[in-house]
């Protein structure tokens, strides 16, 4: 049996683990990221970690290889962690060759957002279908597509960046530099945007807080009680994932969108808006025969998608 | 030398033509289409037009397929024409069972739009690039998909409906049944429209006609005497063209985008705000590494990619 060290490099945690080719996850660690502190002492951190992972096997059950999944622009062909917007000061770090030095394995990156995908894809929500396309809500909006059966990154290894589709052309500028990106809408950030706006414009809202610390897990809570300010966020979310949804089914036919994130968890209220959306604008595919589905490992996912990286 | 009888069979006229699989023309014949006429007199009249060529040939030359490519929903699996908005009265026509009995051939179907992408792709504007977009300006905006060096047709053989990506949310109605679409936009239906729109707001115009029989073309000459009207109409095709590609490449991350159709015409006019647009808001692909480029084979394209379906 095969092994992989897999890594999911996040902006807040950094969780790690080991993986068999079949998909089973045999352990798992995270810790948390300090951002401020810096590069080196988040990769001592790392390497320690996998190393005790290592230590812990038998030489016979030496891994295979390591995967690192990173929030960030990734150059797979040179094991390059480009650039991470959230985690600042990481810049052109050449990870595969560090990591693989010091732990004397192969190692392949990929982004963070393509491997959660891929994950669901090999082993969870995703498998069975041999075009689909993922959708990570979170602090941003993150994407993966699965074209005929392979993870799809482009030509230069940089696509599904579904989060900056735009929605309204004239709408809240994005981190990217454009306008109305999905992102502004549909993200956590996003999301807890709306839910302000819609208060200072003098909503009544169950939120007992400053505006300012409100987040997507009180806009959730809020939900399940009725709040009419966290309905109408969270709908105004569907129906932004509802367009991006016909224009990524109108041009590429696909069986199923899955939608994972943290955010994810109020799928039962982002649902309905952007099904009625969707359903009723898509043109390429029967919106009967196509599948609207939610994550089902949760951070596993990017881990669980190691010996994929590994195959290709 | 392979050759393939070919045959573009759209709403206004049928093109087609014999083509050796080395991607040259060899013969060209094209007639007009009165499509209340219904189904039966077309059929007979591009069958006579078929066997006029083959009996020209000698028997050593026999053609080893013919390729029809028509301007609607196509199941190439089932040699199907599901419908053709453009042509009332064709719905679930059986063509290649029709053609393919009279004629003794082996007949593979394919969506317009998705033929001339490739055959530009094959021997035309497109060669060379690995993964590519074609879009065709005409009464609609038609679309085709090559990654990987193949056509891209989805998982239900209906993929690249690239005219029905939603540009403006609450835009104009688009035939589709949903609303802002690219197609309502950029068109040639769009375009006049968006014209006669600015002229009953007032806008001074050099159209000497009555608004209602202003055509693209019409546009195009305005245009080059400067038109303010017809530079404005242009420019907002390309505004929507290209937040249509942001998206389309943020997703996909292609090398190149082709424009075609006979609305193309104008490209010169619509290219500026498409690239202001696309430059400034594209995430996943460094603009400078991006071509957007024209077709070059006109009418020929969809008939030159004839060889193309039979080696799918």
């Amino acid at each position: 049996m095969k092994t992989y060290l897999a890594v999911d490099l996040g902006g807040t945690n950094v969780t790690l683990g080991l993986v068999t080719d079949q998909g089973r996850l045999l352990k798992k660690d995270r810790f948390p990221v300090q951002a401020e502190r810096g590069i080196e002492p988040i990769l001592a951190d790392l390497i320690g970690r996998l190393q005790a992972i290592m230590n812990g096997l038998d030489s016979s059950e030496r891994p295979a290889g390591l995967a690192v999944g990173a929030a960030g622009f990734i150059r797979p062909d040179k094991g390059l962690l480009v650039a991470a917007p959230n985690l600042p000061g990481w810049k052109e770090v050449p990870l595969a060759r560090i990591l693989g030095d010091v732990l004397g394995l192969e190692v392949r990156l990929g982004n963070d957002s393509d491997l959660y995908t891929l994950g669901e894809w090999l082993v969870g929500a995703g498998r069975g279908y041999r075009n689909l396309v993922g959708l990570t809500l979170g602090t941003g909006v993150g994407g993966g597509l699965v074209l005929n059966g392979s993870l799809w990154s482009g030509s230069f290894g940089t696509a599904a960046e579904i989060g900056h589709i735009v929605i309204e052309p004239d709408g809240r500028p994005c981190t990217c530099g454009s306008r109305g990106c999905l992102e502004t809408l549909a993200s956590a950030t996003g999301m807890t945007r709306t839910a302000r706006e819609l208060m200072l414009q003098g909503r009544s809202c169950g939120f007992k807080g400053r505006e300012s610390d409100l987040s997507a897990a009180d806009l959730y809570h809020l939900a399940c009680q009725g709040d009419e300010v966290a309905l109408e966020t969270f709908a105004r979310a569907g129906w932004a994932l509802g367009l991006a949804l016909t224009g990524i089914f109108n041009l590429l036919g696909l069986e199923a969108a899955m939608i994972g994130g943290g955010a994810a968890k109020a799928f039962e209220f982002i649902y309905p808006k952007l099904w009625e959306e969707f359903s009723q604008r898509v043109f390429a595919v029967d919106p009967a025969r196509v599948a609207i589905i939610t994550a089902a490992l949760g951070d596993d996912a990017p881990l669980l998608a190691a010996p994929a990286l590994f195959r290709e």
